[in-house]
């Protein structure tokens, strides 16, 4: 018995290539379109389907990685099977699976782009299930890909996936408006590199509280006020260097 | 002839401990408290002073590394020498040291902590002066600790710590309310890690705007409102939820 995949898009390839070269078959790729579903499945020796009438439903593993909003249609169409069902979406309770009697949730905890290879042995797998043994299948799966496989029900997935945005959605948002701002002079991000690596660093070393620096942390007005000066007003940049400058500020009174 | 350092803070430190490691001579190091002046003037063999009558006045550079609010009473105090006098400040006019004949601005393009040691080679290094000699004699300086030296402006230079705060600091400040966020659950910081480390990679490697990911760039309302209403009305972390969504989403929009 082996794996169904059911999408194509960036988590889906990274899971099926990954378990492809950890030597677990995955035997078919669906995707609506069949082209996208041939582009995965052709990588990994799946048989690629576009139709739910061909699904097989003797496998032990169908893994749901769509976005959240399609998760439902895929629920509606999907034909019964008595395999494992889990799909890989944070914010999505495992109850949208309850049509099946053996469920789950397998959430990579990263950031995925088809472009960028990355090593999976290090991504967090989140796991839930509804009932032991199945917890135990997602588990004997999660384990062959990655080193960091822990439990983690819907409420913790939910706050983690918060402070992901956070960490790593806006955190990349705040690279783009500084590479813009560079841009608009002349300049190149290239020169950012030494500086967000050692931010970078930083955090993961010294904690980030402790590693703050800049003119909102040590209260330097004068600065702020050059800088707001600088960027038009009213303009989201004007406004995000107020909101954070204010939340930096907060964090050192409350010490 | 050697260099004076006025100043004991974090960029001092990592400036005139690597001068000492590259063989240049710091004579003296100045701080208004003694003490201070000690814990890095005995470190790299330079004399510690805390009183302008002693400074020697025959020196080649004179680096003032101290807060911006405070160059000011450093220029007023300071006897009058014949050396380069040059600030470490991004947001300070190079003119703010009109009463030496020779001036400029030694900027390090990097953040510092005085725990956290760094390779000082990476950094780039900005230089600004007001003659052509004085540009050499900083420039001479300044390639014997940075492979990445360059002239900037007064206005680029702004513009660079513009970028850097968006970059460094408030990127910084994002993990801190990540951090936190994960600590009110018993999460801890550590499973962020592997996220960290990609987000940078892939920003430096793909350019930011083409690595962002997350609910705000694939306008997921559904998952924007479930986390705002995980995040307290009216707080910080709320508004800068909102205010960072928007603005990813402007960008998707205007492509």
């Amino acid at each position: 018995m082996s794996i169904v995949l059911i999408g194509s898009g960036n988590v889906a390839t990274h899971i099926g290539v990954t378990f492809a070269q950890a030597g677990e078959k995955v035997a078919q790729v669906y995707s609506r379109n069949l082209a996208h579903a041939h582009l995965l499945a052709d990588r990994i020796g799946a048989e690629p389907i576009a139709d739910w009438n061909k699904i097989s439903t003797v496998e032990k593993l169908y893994l749901i990685s769509v976005t959240d909003a399609s998760i439902h249609k895929v629920v509606e169409q999907m034909p019964m099977v008595n395999g494992v069902v889990a799909h890989t979406a944070a914010s999505v309770p495992m109850e949208v699976l309850s049509r099946f009697p053996h469920r789950g949730v397998f959430y990579p905890f990263q950031t995925f782009t088809k472009e960028k290879e990355l090593s999976f042995k290090e991504v967090p797998l989140l796991l839930e299930a509804n009932s032991k043994a199945t917890l135990e299948l997602l588990h004997s799966l999660a384990v062959k890909i990655s080193d960091k496989v822990q439990q983690s029900d819907e409420s913790a997935r939910k706050r983690l996936h918060i402070a992901a945005v956070f960490a790593c959605n806006f955190v990349n948002h705040l690279y783009t408006l500084a590479d813009e701002l560079l841009m608009e002079n002349g300049l190149s991000f290239e020169i950012l590199e030494p500086l967000i690596r050692e931010t970078t660093e930083k955090a993961l070393s010294l904690k980030p509280k402790s590693a703050q620096t800049g003119p909102a942390s040590r209260l330097d007005f004068n600065v702020m006020n050059l800088h707001l000066d600088n960027l038009p007003d009213g303009s989201l940049e004007h406004q995000l260097y107020q909101l954070l400058s204010q939340s930096i500020m907060q964090k050192v009174k409350s010490g």
